[in-house]
């Protein structure tokens, strides 16, 4: 490793390859999201990047005499020989081969699928991505949730995780989430199973499986959804990698819903990062006595809005107006509750009369048990009395069992 | 009952009776929280407004030429029968009596242990309260938390009840409740366990007991701390009889937590009513998937803030420094986890470095695994094999498995 293989790009790099040729090269130089080298490719365009950085050092694309790049010019002279070396090993024939191989492609942000949200990631916006499924990424994360959570979830947080995507699926929502075990394997199971669209951000190559056991789930996101990597094909995880990725869940969706997160749990970077971005952080309650759900219980203590199903999440993400939450089954029952259509008055008294069969009241006892006035009293008996609440018997009043 | 007895009072009251006998008196006039009662109490005193009532009608205390007392007159011209044969039939003296064998005591707002925080209620503060235990009522109430909930609760709300009444217990603080069913039976019995004071306020008359099986437990409150009642001995429950009673749990605590509620609880009430006095509403989240949650969750999302254990609790009602909440074991244990004290470049290296007995890499290796500059990652290996986190062999650099 130590040897410097034969540059394979030198040439094309040079004579200023193409832009997407050097944003393949620039995915090697470094890690993602680095937003040195971001500021120079909005700057200069990814090919005079790569042909300063491999000509020697990037430093000299920027002005010497420039104060506000002294700084950035001292970072990439100290970077100098990583980012060359790095971009010497580059081989963008062989990641798009690998990604063709994997049936993945390669997009960046000319391309027409280049989803606008990624935009707010400003200096961070990656270089570009692969991409496995049929389905363009803009119209993909266009109504995106993302949904995220800890990989040791319990048996009610994966109820919850694939309750709420199923629940988002069916309203026409595309579920995104980091294909990890736990909250979000469970996330993805729900959208799929509600025939719905869901899309995987990996924190490895796209030609990769992480973690084992997810190979089935992620083939079958790639089927009938999208899965994403930002990095070059062969690329293994680690954990600041995860980190790097989260950042790419958090824009991808129009706010982030943590199911479970126990108080460390990496989802809550995920939460911030959304935060951030200016996206609605959302999390679902659980127990206090279980610690998967301390980290959603300090978010909703921080600020987080607290949701238990899909309507409301979408009341939140949703487009003012047209996606409102729908009343619960209980909220419509409660609203056609019979005694709820008395009137304070009415009642007061019908709670002061015993009940059918027992010794009934007069109207005067009545008034007396309920405190109110007798001519008060007399006038409800009689509203009671129409819609079948009480009946009079030749002793006096007496509730119905049964209106 | 239509014939009138014989005035048991008629003669102490026409001759200005004591403020005491008339607040006895006045308890059977109206319901508790009578607003018209209470002001007029507030402005000419008890004696000379039963007074008024038993010659006819208090209407007559209130000028006739004052705009402002109209509705009041005309309500007490309305109410003038019920209120008269109401004050007729109360018998202060068996009241007393009845209390008394019931090892009960009346108190009312001019005794020094009338609890301050009762203000509050204006217009609907109590005209006097009955309670049963040896504790001061303004001790009891003076570090009270109001704990309400569902009736028909859960094990989870149970349980989570018990141990926020016992950590609210251990730490000095009382807990104020309903002696009902479910939740507030279980707040109760959490206080007891803790060797604390207990404060239960009851819907029914001081020497009734309700709901039946309760007779243990409200006898074992009355032993080690207080049980309270503002209805005259013998007064059976009844639906508002509990709203009114809320009123007075609400006020009793600093704030009102809510364990479990279902959309319809009548802890939803007393939660509105802390509010409306200005006391903080604090509520325990549960499953989303448990309907005894519903309400609570509705309460968190209307703004009611979420609390997980006492020292929360305690954070929100008590006094600003001295009663922050500790952390949680899981706070301590993370801030001494080893890895927090690497700082982001010596992790980064970590995580790129492969686990002791793997090929080792050599710095230049390292430096491209991590994205880093050789030299920043020369520097950070060395930190870190001063702390034990990497080991040199001929080959290079690894990660040992424990520092």
């Amino acid at each position: 490793m130590s040897r410097i293989p034969e540059p394979v790009l030198v040439t094309a790099a040079s004579q200023d390859c193409v832009d997407r040729d050097a944003r393949l090269v620039l995915h090697h130089a470094a890690e993602p999201g680095d937003p040195l080298l971001c500021r120079l490719v909005a700057r200069f365009g990814a090919p005079k990047v790569v042909s300063a950085i491999l000509a020697g050092s990037g430093a000299d694309l920027l002005p010497a005499d420039d104060e506000e790049c002294a700084a950035d010019r001292q970072s990439l002279a100290d970077r100098a020989h990583t980012l060359q070396t790095r971009c010497y090993r580059a081989d963008p024939d062989t990641d798009l081969a690998t990604a063709a191989q994997a049936g993945a492609r390669y997009v960046i942000p000319a391309d027409p699928e280049w989803p606008p949200a990624l935009d707010d990631l400003g200096d961070a916006m990656p270089l570009g991505l692969w991409l496995r499924g049929e389905l363009g990424l803009a119209a993909a994360a266009a109504r995106g949730a993302s949904i995220v959570g800890a990989r040791i979830a319990t048996g009610y947080g994966m109820h919850v995780a694939g309750e709420l995507a199923a629940g988002l699926a069916e309203r026409g929502w595309s579920v995104v989430s980091g294909a990890a075990r736990g909250i979000d394997g469970a996330a993805h199971r729900g959208a799929l199973a509600a025939r719905g669209i869901t899309v995987a951000v990996l924190a490895c190559g796209i030609d990769l499986v992480y973690p084992r056991g997810h190979e089935a789930l992620i083939g079958a996101i790639a089927a009938d959804g999208l899965v994403v990597s930002e990095l070059p094909p062969g690329t293994s995880v680690s954990r600041f990698r995860f980190l790097d990725r989260n950042r790419l869940i958090a824009a991808l969706g129009r706010g982030t819903v943590v199911v479970e997160a126990a108080a460390r749990s990496g989802s809550l970077v995920t939460a911030r990062l959304a935060d951030e971005l200016g996206r609605p952080v959302l999390a679902v309650p659980g127990p206090v006595t279980s610690e998967a759900s301390e980290g959603t219980h300090q978010l909703i203590r921080d600020g987080a809005l607290l949701v238990t199903r899909a309507s409301e999440v979408i009341e939140q993400l949703g487009d003012l107006g047209t996606d409102l939450a729908e009343q619960t089954p209980w909220d419509r029952f409660r609203s056609r509750r019979p005694r709820d259509c008395l009137d304070p008055i009415a009642a007061r008294v019908l709670d002061a009369l015993p009940p059918e069969g027992r010794a009934a009241l007069d109207t005067v006892e009545a008034a007396l048990a309920a405190g109110l006035e007798p001519r008060v009293v007399h006038s409800a008996l009689g509203r009671l009395s129409v819609s079948g609440w009480v009946v009079r018997d030749e002793r006096g009043w007496s509730a119905c069992r049964r209106p």
